[in-house]
């Protein structure tokens, strides 16, 4: 079973307060890239693994989709977002992604947001998630990016020349990683770039676009203590299709 | 036009010392992968673009290729390459993989090992590699990998526990470097992975493979002053197939 870090109350309290808590997408600066990822939603059967407090699910209900579905770990989460949703056509269900089988065939866009680098068994999450689009849908998801997880010390160095320099080391051995964000003992999975990949095509899906993301020049603009954050991507976005 | 740097006495005199340039592919510790990422080759057109020393040729000729046609901008190289080859059915030409347009539809295989990442126009390229394929043929290619192009300083760090560490900055902002790699002045062109990955879907390609490649660990056994370079990747290796 995944931990479910999310109703640990450290974690939890700590999350809340994240900008992509209070201000939901718009508080998420990857959120206009992954959504000029998306096909068109209306009258679409959508469903988000990793729902969190339901911002895309109601996002996804607002631009017309025909039925949203919500999976969660976390009863925290699904709480609020059962609470502050008011969209028609959005229903929250408790399961671990482990574990959880979509119903074949039934989806059009199949969308996941940070939840997948928890995950131990991607491989089989990607055969059901394949299994469960209809044929043309579409798998829309992001993590952290490898070069995040991978190091065993998530720690800015400088080089000679006193420039930003992320660390890496460990990317190719992959697997369990355990950090202290935002509580202590919070266990990720890393996995390259590459085994990314493979795990869609190996599932069955073509490989539409790979986003390898960090705060565009604007951004950081509007944002100056994000500079550092343009010499290494943070979040990895992947699209893929069922043919 | 691209830098013809391989004609360049300093270089092409390291360069010949290489393992790679004694010993050809067996001298290339990524060659299995990357061969295990090879279709079938006998009765099969191939074109090898930036063949170097004529390694490759001469092993597609020898797996029983119909036609072998190598390109290469050093006339060092091909010079040597001519010299060497005893197989039938391959044919050298000099050309600058930058406006070098091959015959359309005319080959099942196109291979190019660590050529691309000195080139400045790749969308153009891969139009006309897509083009130059069969329909069912396939690209299968090796780069340096983007973490090793990307730093203003390719020199390893230390973390705070004294692990090797390979220092990552720059990585989004694509374009020149200048290395000193063999002789002063080397020019090569960074780019992501992701522009790897939409350059070929751009041009209409399936993906159908992604290794990022560094020493196994049987290979590290056999060669200890290996064991940092499992820390990252150290070439980024691709298969596509024309539809």
């Amino acid at each position: 079973m995944t931990q479910n870090i999310y109703d640990d109350e450290t974690f939890f309290a700590g999350y809340s307060q994240l900008p992509r808590s209070v201000h939901g997408l718009d508080g998420a600066p990857e959120w206009p890239v992954l959504r000029s990822m998306l096909p068109e939603l209306a009258g679409k059967d959508v469903l988000d693994l990793g729902c969190g407090f339901g911002w895309f699910c109601r996002f996804a209900a607002g631009e017309g989709a025909r039925s949203v579905l919500g999976i969660d770990l976390s009863e925290k989460m699904l709480e609020r977002a059962r609470r502050e949703t008011r969209e028609a056509g959005v229903v929250y269900e408790r399961a671990d992604l482990e574990s959880f089988v979509p119903q074949p065939a039934a989806f059009d866009l199949i969308y996941s947001s940070l939840a997948f680098h928890y995950l131990a068994d991607l491989a089989g999450l990607f055969g059901r998630v394949h299994a469960a689009l209809k044929p043309g849908g579409s798998l829309v998801c992001s993590v952290e990016h490898p070069l995040l997880t991978a190091p065993a010390r998530q720690e800015w160095l400088a080089d000679a020349d006193g420039r930003a320099t992320w660390p890496v080391n460990g990317y190719l051995d992959e697997g369990e990683r355990v950090s202290n964000w935002l509580a202590e003992g919070v266990v990720k999975r890393h996995r390259t770039i590459a085994t990314y990949v493979d795990l869609l095509l190996a599932a069955g899906f073509s490989l539409t676009k790979l986003v390898e993301w960090a705060p565009s020049p604007e951004q950081v603009a509007a944002e100056p203590g994000w500079a550092k954050e343009r010499e290494r991507p943070f979040f990895l976005l992947m699209a893929a299709s069922r043919n």
